[in-house]
């Protein structure tokens, strides 16, 4: 393994531009021309051309899209190659040739289903590589924001008995022969833990069995979620912004690079800076009874009127006030106007719309029962939760960040299982 | 909610021990003297006693331990209050007294299944918090010598079709009327990944259907596991070391007193620095035998032989080249002797055992189809993963590490349960 070990990046190769150097890699682009072989290899830094003279390495011939290679010469400054650097091989350490690739890149392109399928391989595409990249710095960025900001990173579990959002799409597991649930939320655990850490968060997949195939719902995705003690609506929706703004700024200043391979513009994301704006519900409601969408006050903000809604604004924005039954049970309702809640969705431009829902929790146990209730449902299905009231409660607020949808939006994606390595939807488990 | 705001953390009103200050919190401790009613207030960051004129404070009475509190007052320089400062109440500016609190610390420890039963509430103890900075601090450890180190964050599904481990302890989900299984372990998905980022590493939950109760198993478990391109056993037990020592070595700097409120002796902490001892299978069978374990070669070192084996060390131990059949398929057999596998596990020491298991990966399709049939398992519900050696396929190695075991021997816990939030095994699903 020593011809590894001396390899260095194809990026710091390309900076050197002279002298000796072993890259590695593998094949992305290969031609014949005469009695040279060109070879585009890549790693996970970048590419490079490297130039075999046909009759010294029959190898060469035999290399595939996608075969290995390890390869040691002299590095030559050419502006026509990619990086403006060549480098002239004089040694072949280790090959796998392998199979013929089975992905043409150009062809596939025009059909996702084709590329899911594939999706292992698919991953070596210079396009999912720089998602992967920018998706690494987003999660980066998340946990830097929530750390420097005083919360605590926190793990709370995946099996649960209780719902938070509400019944209808939980996937049921067996559990030694008794059912159990995945979560779909770690909102309640978090909840528990700030009357010992006072404001925590935790990045974890969350599970919602989601029958529709949509461009902005996975049965399995990365949830941000963060809990505070001694804090409002307004106190939630201040984190939202801020760490949206924190997670676009640290992409735009770290991965430039792979935001214009995707061909991503990135003024939108240059103006995400807060204040987002503030939009109320009876606003939107407003807003779009005047650009002509039929809602009346009461109905539900779906993706259609988010998209609507979105696109009169020129950054995020925070909708909040939402009326009691479109939010879950556990949003405090507003006590100067209680068919209101202190709730609020943070929705992305663009068109992108939801990926922050939050808001101030009931903290008053009497309130929380009455209210279980009058959704219809069990206040003992909720003892524990309830519980946390009885003992010394305090006003809190919280929210969930869909971190695969910041992604999406970042990345400028069409569809949420671009942005995914391993995507999984109603028809979707494998690879 | 404006005097939420102007309260100072406990720690910062300790530090500056004069002046007026407003803080915010839970009490911990209350004792009634004469005319004073002596208060201590607890926060995520210390704790302080809070004094009361009796008669100027009803409230004082009132307060049961938990009670929530926002309290304004002179700090007063006392060397027999906690910390060294007290806080003579002026002003209290909001109580919630909630119920009698139903914990009582000295009794509860020792019964863990009440405490376990009550773990939402059970979380506030001194005890909790401290072990949940702990595992705040590994957390943060384990990505920071992993992103310092080249390697790309990733995300790996939870919803799989083929076991990595074997198939006894999968969980079966019900997905839309189809059996899925819950992940345990992100390796196959990382080693797809190694293709596009070379070096990438993974955090996330892994499930195992562990039916026994044992202290160091849970049916869900925090995983840090990584996989490197160009790569053998050797420089996956070496980054296994490494990121186990700075973890501790972060630990050690910035929790003590975390450690020193739950007696953690320090010294075995503080001698795990690279290099780990190397320990082959067969000398630990020697050892073993020389200590009057009936073991042979070939037989498994099970929890009990690990344990016997760690105490002979001073600090954690690479143990490596297991025989073939002691190890999953898709370890690479040593080449130079075909009967043991490129694998390890890395021990902590004071009789904790594994945290670390890994290895090479066959990297060769035929070598791998070969062992696959060898081991009565069926190619075709591999496809996937032996399609990655198909185009241009590498050597390789990677490990995965139970962040919660680290965290058990990092704080000496007797039982994983006891440093995990919310536990879960084949008993238990709540709260
Ligand atoms: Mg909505
Ligand atoms: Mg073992």
């Amino acid at each position: 393994m020593e011809a590894f070990k001396r390899a260095i990046p194809i990026a710091e190769a390309l900076r050197r531009g002279e002298g000796y150097a072993t890259v590695r890699g593998w094949v992305y682009r290969k031609r014949s021309l005469k009695e040279k072989v060109f070879v585009v290899l890549r790693d996970a830094t970048g590419v490079i051309q490297l130039v075999f003279q046909r009759d010294k390495f029959k190898i060469a011939e035999d290399l595939n899209i996608e075969s290995a290679l390890v390869a040691t010469g002299r590095l030559v400054r050419e502006p026509r190659a990619p990086g403006g650097v060549e480098l002239h091989v004089e040694k072949v350490e280790w090959a796998y040739a392998g199979e013929p690739y089975p992905i043409n890149e150009d062809a596939a392109a025009a059909d996702s289903e084709y590329l899911l399928d594939v999706r292992h391989l698919w991953l070596r595409s210079r396009k999912m590589q720089a998602v992967l990249k920018i998706r690494h710095t987003v999660f980066e960025a998340i946990h830097q924001y929530f750390r420097r900001s005083g919360f605590y990173e926190v793990q709370t579990p995946m099996f649960i008995t209780a719902a938070v959002e509400g019944g209808a799409t939980l996937f049921k597991v067996d559990y030694f022969g008794q059912p159990v649930y995945l979560t779909q939320s770690s909102q309640f655990y978090l909840e528990a833990l700030i009357y010992s850490l006072e404001k925590v968060y935790v990045i974890a997949p969350s599970f919602r069995a989601e029958p529709s195939r949509t461009r902005r719902h996975l049965t399995e995705f990365w949830h941000a979620e963060m809990e505070m003690a001694w804090a409002g609506m307004e106190d939630a929706a201040k984190v939202g912004e801020e760490v949206i703004s924190y997670v676009v700024e640290k992409v735009l200043q770290e991965r430039a690079e792979e935001l214009s391979l995707l061909g991503r513009k990135t003024e939108p994301l240059e103006r995400a800076k807060p204040p987002f704006y503030r939009v109320s519900y009876d606003e939107a409601v407003e807003i779009l009874r005047k650009k002509g969408v039929s809602i009346s006050w009461g109905d539900d903000i779906g993706a259609d009127e988010e998209r609507a809604l979105t696109l009169e604004f020129d950054k995020p924005l925070v909708l909040y006030g939402f009326p009691e039954k479109l939010k879950a049970f556990y949003h405090r309702n507003n006590p100067d106007r209680p068919e209101v809640t202190l709730s609020f969705d943070v929705l992305l431009p663009e068109g992108y719309g939801e990926v922050i829902g939050g808001g101030e929790r009931i903290y008053d146990p009497v309130e929380l029962v009455e209210k279980i209730k009058r959704f219809g449902l069990n206040p003992e299905d909720y003892q524990w939760y309830i519980d946390l009231r009885r003992y010394g409660s305090v006003p809190h607020a919280g929210f969930g960040l869909g971190v695969d949808r910041l992604v999406m939006w970042i990345t400028g994606a069409d569809h949420i299982r671009d942005v995914v390595p391993f995507p999984r939807d109603v028809r979707r488990t494998r690879p």
